[in-house]
């Protein structure tokens, strides 16, 4: 019953799927040559470089690549004040990518992760399954057994109601990672040996009302759909707190594709993340964020915004009001923070006139 | 971080898990050849058969198997009035099963499934899976992006609550199928050759708030926690509809175990489902279902139950007063179903009387 949607097979497509609809977005510090593994997938698309710290060094791209690099210099020039939003020495600086972008689609990877195989040995092309992704609807409404129902081979099951079927439109496709887990510091250090080699041939909506942990890693979502809510937060340098940049676009980003009934799958594709990052510095960074995520999932959970907010930047603006109300409680990082998120949506809508004026409904 | 059940690798382990505490039900019209095929995986424990339609009739049941057998006539002599709430000529029957088992675990499987095989080319014991499920906890209050994090070689990822790392107790272990899929009769015509021969190695918890399509074919649970609540309606002989008993136990079921905080999982074990039944049979017993889950569905989505309904049964009951309430006026089989329902926990607790005692905190 379900529709598939039909999509080349094969690992290098002939013509790759939205060539001119999506950007690469990569924050790095360091020589891009990770990405000769990925020059078969990669080379076709244009790439956004957001070079984090020292902006005098020099980011060695590989020959071949269509690409735009900001360093800190940049950010500060084109956004003026409001560069505060952008957080330094963190990857989460990684979101004004998302911002400068003039695309629909944005796939976003961490330059320490490579090309991993599938069980049969092939090389897997995590973007061209990103994309599949995000064409193809979600089912955030109604759990399926068989996961996937718009995959081949694969449908709704018997006692799935059919006027569900049709599912709701992607926003986020969130992909995982063989090799070194994406696990906390705590973790880290717990089970320093722990590789991760299960192969799950699975991609799932995460359902309505559900809240999961959303990793940057390897990442891809819909900019038109739900840009302005991936907000990567206040992170690294002068904050209290570094590596929960993910998680809090993830969370804000959850409750407004609720609201807005709107999918966010996870699951397939798979990246081969090549190296764990020291979890001593890793605690140092994480552990006011496991105090405060105690606090923060409950507040994410229990969030309502109001039915009049029709536009993810009117969704974004009244969760920062909520965050300074609710958990500036906590502690005054959360206010900082909540500014910075209405800074955000300010910037983005500077930087993107036309959509900020047909999504909010005025002329600006 | 997370606690590992550890439990033999091994396809038929040396003393075979919860040997003495766990009963297989399963409902048949035939002989039940399909038990050789199983032979090395269930001839240690206890079977209930419960055998559907013509009493007269003799089933077979392979030699070395240790079962107990209840026809029509048996469940009118034990139950008096109240078999009136145990299906007739539909696998709904099998609810007397669950309530005869004297058993902390029940696991329940079709005569028309055999034992699945992995990628390996290994045989499945699909119940020893189904135990390793309902031993371990569930993760139902936030989502897990690497699947169960209580299985070897996973954990929690970053951004995981560390309070919600106990989990919730599991109740209940829905078990999938290699292929023939469980299709509606709909999805049976449109797609007559569709085969399920996706092997998705993962188990996960179905997130508190989350309905989905309960299969009977393959399913375990925790009879001391879930039980009363594992009934499967009025169907087949004299109703107007038909397999819809597993849906209508599911959601029945995950309503209360939200309600109690208890965990379901999804997800391995496959058996090998052998053939699929007549599309157009079972689109004459499904047709009102069709229309009908449509406002089931909605009714079950915001259904609550009242904060002092502390046990399974009193949960049951409230569920059964609301579908008088609010499905009675859809239809009056749902009127005729809330009756069995209130009959179902009558006879469960005159059947179960030491639990019926406990779980309701009164003398009997």
């Amino acid at each position: 019953m379900a529709g598939t949607v039909t999509v080349p097979s094969a690992s290098v497509p002939s013509t790759p799927l939205l060539k001119d609809e999506l950007d690469i977005v990569i924050p790095t510090i360091r020589n891009l040559d990770f990405l000769e593994m990925w020059r078969p997938f990669f080379q076709p698309y244009h790439l956004i470089i957001v070079q984090d710290g020292d902006p005098t060094k020099t980011i060695r791209v590989p020959e071949g690549f269509d690409y735009e690099l900001y360093n800190r210099n940049d950010i500060n020039r084109i956004l003026g004040p409001k560069a505060s939003c952008i957080s330094f020495k963190d990857s989460a600086c990684r979101c004004f990518g998302y911002m400068v972008s003039k695309k629909k689609y944005v796939f976003t990877i961490d330059d320490d992760c490579f090309v991993a195989k599938d069980p049969s040995g092939k090389d897997i092309n995590a973007l061209e399954q990103h994309i599949k992704n995000l064409l193809s609807p979600s089912t955030p409404f109604f759990f399926n057994t068989l996961y996937d129902p718009y995959r081949e081979g694969a449908d709704f099951v018997r006692g799935y109601p059919f006027s569900l079927r049709e599912g709701a439109k992607t926003a986020v496709s969130h992909g995982l990672w063989l090799n070194i887990p994406d696990y906390d510091a705590p973790t880290q250090m717990v089970k320093p040996r722990e590789r991760n080699s299960r192969y799950v041939d699975a991609v799932m909506t995460v359902p309505k009302g559900t809240l999961f942990p959303m990793c940057g890693m390897n990442l891809a979502f819909d900019r038109d759909l739900i840009g302005p809510a991936m907000y990567f937060g206040l992170m690294g340098d002068g904050q209290p707190i570094g590596r929960y940049d993910d998680m809090w676009a993830g969370w804000c980003m959850k409750v407004i594709c609720d609201h807005l009934s709107l999918g966010v799958k996870t699951g397939l594709p798979y990246i081969w993340h090549s190296k764990a990052s020291n979890p001593f510095v890793n605690l140092k960074k994480e552990y006011k964020g496991i105090f405060w995520q105690e606090d923060i999932i409950p507040f994410f959970q229990n969030a309502t915004i109001p039915k009049e907010c029709n536009t993810v930047q009117k969704c974004y603006l009244s969760l920062a009001e909520q965050v300074r109300e609710k958990l500036g409680k906590i502690d005054p990082y959360f206010v900082k923070l909540a500014d910075a998120m209405v800074t955000w949506i300010e910037a983005w809508d500077e930087l993107n006139p036309s959509t900020a004026a047909v999504e909010n409904g005025k002329a600006k």
